[in-house]
């Protein structure tokens, strides 16, 4: 697996402890002694199943990364702004990714995140719903934390842009729900898909970065445009791993989202290439279980889709570069935001 | 049952129409071709089961009343605010008790609301909990929609205002759960559950109709006061008529709460007046069915019970009339609203 370098390491790990600092004032300021909130703990990663606080090595390795705040930071801080004056926007944006996970956990019926039970699976599916909005409020809790940096009109700025995102992430979702075991599918419609559920919030993210930095209108669009191929990209990739990646590494049966029924991309391409008519792709549009995994991967090797896939994900990994390039960001920060790319495109789990 | 007078319905009605303008251009904003837009449109009563426009009778009937929206609105007004100013404030306030429905009613396992099946019943649970995710978003989308009509600071405020509701409302519902068959109530817990899942968004309701009209600081929080005691007030009168309220009229079997284990404001009172140890209070203490009705019923007769709540229900109705009077509004919108809470809390459904 490539890695980051020892440099953007550095930055990022600086730049963790910032958000989380926000997000925990954030928590802190409503009413934290409701066990609710050590259960949002919990899925954030800082809380073991205990609900006691973790070590900073278990926080990490429950937490996630925090990528897509971290990319807001040094949007901001490559456009000439200040980071810990904008981590409240970063700190607002993964609440966006978080709360969209423990919704997503149980609409999807997960019951792992991150190597352990997930809110619903512990808590049960009626609290999970709470807690995803609850954290869908500290969103904006943590917008609203800008106020005291910046002027009301970049606050309102702040507000449209992760609104926007936002909206358009749960569009997204919703086609990916709608388009389960569905034969009519398109190249296009997945696009779609993936701009809302994957793309848009890193595309705010970057945005959001810009705008707080002080970018003017154009170079903040370099931004989100950076963004929005970045996570086209990388949902490309996620679906190319889905199939073809290691199951010891990703943690997820090869193909599980062949036998859930889910339109990946690879799906998409041979839906698309193998017309109902023809025996095999008949097959396909049943309803596929483990046995039928092996016909399917060599159906789709007949028909180009791995090839097919990578190509996808490397026109918008070079997409997402130029506009980087375009957005002339200071280093050490433009030089960070191309590696985390490059590491998050090139890993093989 | 008590009607308001002629006078409010035609402000009432006139404001239900300013505020469907605004929720319509809200979602107009969004995607509108997306059938997730025609489900929110079925949940807010302008579509029917076959996703086709309801007239504007079956509207009312199916949409719910935007009680919480229209007090926005003549809050507004009776400081001297312009009320289609205002409008999208209140269209806000609508989705979030909006949103907050959808996820209710999967988090109660309910399937009926307003007379129809819920959102959950007729397109799962997964879409329904996603519904509501974009229906919270939609709160957002509403609030930026002051920006054309407000200086920015305002919009922060109006943000700020319904932030913390929404924040304490999920607050509410997290104690409002946790409390089923618990045994180890309070009513100052009680207090707190009803004062974020029922007042928080009344209180911020009418709050941010105080600031859009431009009220000074304390006039905004007569208002707000107003608001909390009256949701309070609303939510004990609702809780009585659970328990002794004609079943024809609210469409709910009396005592339904007691048998699903809510620790509503009756069984409260008569778990904190019976101890364990005694035979009724024990016998209190176990799962109820259908069956143990009459005997709880008699045991909250002879507490005292009936009388308790509904004094309680009258402290509040009296405190908030009295925050309302020192609001001081314009009429003819101070007359509305009086005649509104007046409305809702001597219903008798």
């Amino acid at each position: 697996m490539s890695r980051v370098s020892d440099a953007t390491a550095a930055l990022i790990e600086e730049r963790v402890v910032w958000l989380d600092s926000e997000m925990e004032a954030a928590i802190a300021s409503a009413s934290p002694d409701l066990e609710l909130y050590r259960w949002a703990r919990y899925h954030l990663g800082w809380h073991s199943q205990k609900l006691e606080p973790l070590s900073a090595a278990d926080r990490r390795k429950h937490g996630g990364k925090r990528l897509r705040g971290v990319l807001t930071l040094l949007a901001a801080e490559g456009v000439g702004g200040d980071g810990p004056a904008a981590a409240a926007g970063g700190a607002a944006v993964e609440f966006i990714h978080n709360f969209s996970l423990v919704h997503d956990d149980v609409e999807d019926n997960d019951e792992e995140r991150r190597h352990r039970p997930t809110v619903w699976k512990l808590w049960g599916i009626p609290h999970a719903i709470n807690v995803g909005s609850n954290m869908q409020a500290l969103v904006d809790i943590a917008l609203l934390r800008l106020a005291d940096r910046y002027p009301a009109e970049r606050v309102v700025s702040a507000f449209r842009t992760l609104t926007h995102a936002t909206l358009r992430m749960t569009e997204g979702q919703f086609l990916d729900m709608s388009a389960e075991n569905s034969t009519e599918v398109t190249v296009e419609r997945y696009f779609r898909m993936t701009g809302g559920k994957t793309a848009a919030l890193i595309e705010g993210a970057l945005r959001l970065g810009g705008q707080l930095g002080g970018a003017a209108l154009d170079r903040a669009e370099r931004l989100a445009e950076f963004g929005r191929h970045f996570g086209l990209a990388f949902q490309c990739c996620d679906d190319y791993l889905g199939m073809w990646g290691r199951t010891e590494v990703t943690g997820k049966p090869v193909a599980a989202d062949l036998i859930q029924g889910k339109r990946s991309l690879p799906m998409v391409h041979a839906l698309v290439s193998a017309p109902a008519d023809t025996g095999a792709g008949a097959r396909l549009r049943t309803a596929l279980a483990e046995r039928d995994v092996p016909a399917a991967d060599g159906l789709m090797r007949e028909l180009g889709t791995p090839t097919w896939v990578l190509e996808r994900a490397e026109e918008h990994t070079r997409l997402a570069l130029e506009s980087l390039t375009a957005a002339e960001l200071a280093e050490p920060f433009g030089g960070a935001i191309r590696d985390i790319a490059q590491y998050a495109l090139q890993r093989d789990s």
